[in-house]
């Protein structure tokens, strides 16, 4: 049964593969000392043209956000999440479990704004109460929407001036930045956040994501947090070798752009035959409002996951394409999908 | 300048410091190993009519709140609160520090039901999310207002049926008990509550709070949890001691009763002059709507919280009554009131 | 039966039961944001010579401890303590649950010098070890025994230079300032540590322990802390009563003199009979060392702990003195421990 | 310049890269829930000839540790290690991070036996102490040596009578069961501890442990806290795959055994010219006693780390071998070596 549940459900691109095969009998440094995370560390300043970031490369998006957040924050801080941010739902607790509340307001298409956050800082105004100190956001979000530059720029201008830190989740950080509708560069990542993170696990690589830390406050001592959470990996090199071969020839923001153009094509077939969507579709994930009828069928077909009902007669479903869908995966969805909706 | 900020802003009853003068020169054992908390223990028991049920006395409202959650959840397990509830908002995210999420849910008056707990477990399917495996209520709530028996019924029902621990912050549960409309018993708090404490803070203690942990599977290491988090006090005697004072003769209650008391004389004035208040008063908190033009004159004159503008020209002001407020306070007031409003 | 056990089983000192009884009905703000805790920072700050120390009352020596080490340390640093120390042994995990190890080291007489710390410093050399930042010592030490003027100049020198905080642990100070030995002052205190606590619960208080922070870094957004972990009493303005009676009059000192002169007396008696201590007695417990023979007898007519055995002929047994013992209580004593000793 | 800094500086066995490669195109479910994760779960079962244990595959040592130790103990429950103990030195603080004390004790050889821990129970005896619950041990230890059948048997009885779970470290685990002198299998692991790790990072996979749990009360919601803590990878598939292919026709023995080997005949070298051990060789390190003269040439030509001097003429170096060392590895550090000496 062809999948469309997530972007992570291959093992790695080839070209991450046969890199990680060019150096077999070769010796490294472990911790992330070695050669290629220093070299995927020059790489990425290089990219996003921040020489001074510090970069680290650590297993997961969890572990990623887990450490980071925790290692920034005072223990009676907070940070403040869309409703739908991935920590404020699908990390089992992470952050809390370090001791800090996640503080989450209804986002606009799951994006936090400034006009959105203010009421948050207004509200917390004594010692009664946390201290709001970061702001956490996804790009793309949860629900595959993403910031503009003008958006991320308030965002940014806001949080300095009420001396809060931007944190910015990349986990598709691919689809982001290669979305019709985009207009953010790495550059203005790094100069607009004071951390941020590049998702690997989602584009391509066997797991790995390369956290950016602008403002370098926030970086120091922070291998001893990697390392007292079981963020530092012994092999490090292998995360980052993955990034040096993912950021070369500009393969990650392809491997993105293939994923989006994937789902334009599926979203295309949708559309034809009047379907909608729960969410506007902008990058590699669609919220399909399909009629209750037709849910059993297409769940025995093809793996999706389910997003509760709009309305009484539809159920929303995810179709998450990746960097593996291939036309041929599609060519085959539409000739199902057509059947099925002559039946 | 005369405060109706709170009812925890004098010493403690006349009664309760006869009874610290007069056991002088006595030695007792430490970390409440003593005669007092022991037949404090025994007054709860014969009062609850629960024989069973462990008691602990803990030094306030946060610590006990902190120290029974943390002891009873498992690392991925959370707590289930009103968006008001005081662990939600006014502890400082001590719940959270203690590794718990704390998830909130907009409460019907400040209140949790059923209704409004079922989507929340619904919603937490899989252990990509926290586990909810506790519902926080307070009694009377933070803004004042009660459970009936009822609804302490089908709340506690439903968290047996859900596999959910049901624990009642009895901070001013003197208030709740006494109250016009309740119909609740100590007796029922042992019967339809997990855990609960006995609030003392409020009611004209110097510090204290009466746990009582009903279901004793909870209770098992407790004192370790409570040595642990600093909740064990050395004299804990001295809160044993007030605890035995204040439910002799039902003063405990006769203080309760008389807070609400001087809240209704309070409410009378208020309504009398065709105020209405942004929440219906029930105990001894009043939150009155006032006309902007009035605010500045009354703040200078006497002491209260302000929560907020219920409309563009309104603010609401709450008016909080105590044991220490007397008949001629309100008189006062009363005065004073009578001549803002002709002016 | 009399008890030796601790200097905390009874209530309080009277002056502080009058002081307590002269301010009823007085209305006063919560959190110590009071004028008793305002008058009692003051003359803390006089006694210190430190106009500038911040000046917190804490209910307990436990959260004290925890409040303000978990608020000081990042999340991968830890404390440096003797073996002996109250945060190492006798709070239950206390650091522990706050997230930061406690390294502990064999102190001499429960002391810690620059010799002991200086190898704990060059053992943890990287990231994959926790990063010593804080040093923890007791005056007097958990065994009575007292730093001396040179020995602290030369740890907090020592500490200064090598990026670590000192922090002392009052629970005993009384007893320490006024040891036969010593050569401190509260000046001396707030020169010579980052933070010390005067402690009130073992010096006549019903609970409370002063926390003096000298070091201003460490003091930002400290109430944030104490709200937290459930530190900040509603009720604070008694604890800041209790310290201003305590200190008026060099009361508290000489209810540290009076302990310690009873203990003299008590090891005078020991001492006549040819009994060794365990730990040279400099304050007020003693470590006396029994034959195994008088043990029974004596635990049946007086509360003592025991400290294990020296060797396998003699027990060692703990008599503590307090501001509550009197020289009937020890002549008591006397004329049983003669009857005992000729049996 | 030759490594034998450690066991884990290669990428990965290359019968590991072969299933890596042949699996890919395929698509498999996430987050350990796919197929190979599933048989290497039956093969461990088969293995340990333990049909119900529970197995979960997690990306490193430290995070397994932290995961599983944290799931298992409440709040105020410790953990009892050997003072050379990985978590209780060269983790960060990562167990005291998720709340708990590691109590230490000095081993024997690294080991702990029941006379090492029962003064610790018998130390630990209330509320005001933490309660020693699990005792961890490694196996190959921090130092290279083993348990045998006999020790570990004698441990097991010891925890079970006193009501402590063991849990066995198996970071070197592949080196232990092939150590010439060692007596366990598989199987003996699964009835004598309740819990523990297949390690394979230092066994030739370029990530990844896998956890039997064999205790079952401890596998309660584990994917939970899996979850919360980072420890559960979205592509899980990859550590399955790795450990299936590891545990085929014994690969993950003979690479132990090879580590093994390699030692023994480095051994051979030293002991040829009369160098002595630090602690007796018995697995793949070597803790050489090397005249002060000869360090600096062999770590000029040698990566090796260094183990303080046990006395002031000779320094102390670690050499260990791997799973991809070469007996051409162990010729030219022969060759080397003899130069050096006759220098």
């Amino acid at each position: 049964m062809y999948s469309f549940t997530n972007d992570y459900n291959e093992t790695a691109h080839p070209k991450l593969l046969e890199s990680l095969l060019s150096q077999t009998k070769q010796k490294n440094s472990g911790y992330g000392l070695d050669d290629y995370c220093q070299l995927a560390t020059q790489q990425i300043r290089t990219l996003t043209d921040s020489p001074k970031s510090a970069v680290h490369f650590l297993p997961g998006g969890t572990i990623t956000n887990l450490t980071f957040i925790s290692h920034v924050l005072r223990p009676y801080q907070a940070v403040i999440a869309a409703s739908t941010g991935h920590i404020a739902v699908h990390e089992t607790g992470a952050i809390e479990a370090t001791g800090h509340k996640v503080i989450t307001v209804e986002g606009v298409d799951a994006k936090l704004t400034p006009e959105l956050i203010k009421p948050i800082l207004d509200e917390h105004c004594d010692e009664h109460m946390v201290q709001p100190k970061m702001v956490y956001i996804s790009n793309t979000t949860e629900l595959g929407t993403i910031y503009s530059k003008q958006e991320l720029q308030r965002l940014y201008q806001f949080c300095q001036q009420h001396n809060l830190y931007l944190y910015l989740d990349g986990a598709r950080l691919a689809m982001a930045l290669t979305a019709e509708a985009n207009d953010l560069t790495f550059k203005d990542l790094a100069q607009l956040t004071d951390a941020f993170y590049i998702g690997g696990t989602k584009v391509g690589a066997f797991a790995g994501e390369a956290l950016v830390i602008n403002n370098l406050n926030l970086n120091q001592d922070f291998r001893f947090t990697m390392k007292q959470k079981g963020a530092m990996m012994a092999k490090s090199w292998i995360l980052g070798l993955q990034f040096l071969t993912l950021l070369q020839d500009d393969l990650y923001l392809q491997l993105g752009a293939h994923s989006n153009k994937m789902a334009k094509t599926l979203q295309t077939i949708f559309t034809e035959h009047g379907f909608t969507f729960n969410i506007p579709p902008k990058t590699n994930q669609l919220f399909v409002n399909i009629p209750n009828g037709l849910i059993d069928d297409i769940m025995q077909n093809y793996c999706v996951y389910s997003f509760g009902q709009p309305d009484s007669e539809h159920t929303c479903l995810r179709f998450c394409t990746a960097w593996s869908t291939t036309q041929d995966d599609i060519n085959k969805f539409q000739t199902y999908f057509k059947k099925l909706i002559q039946k």
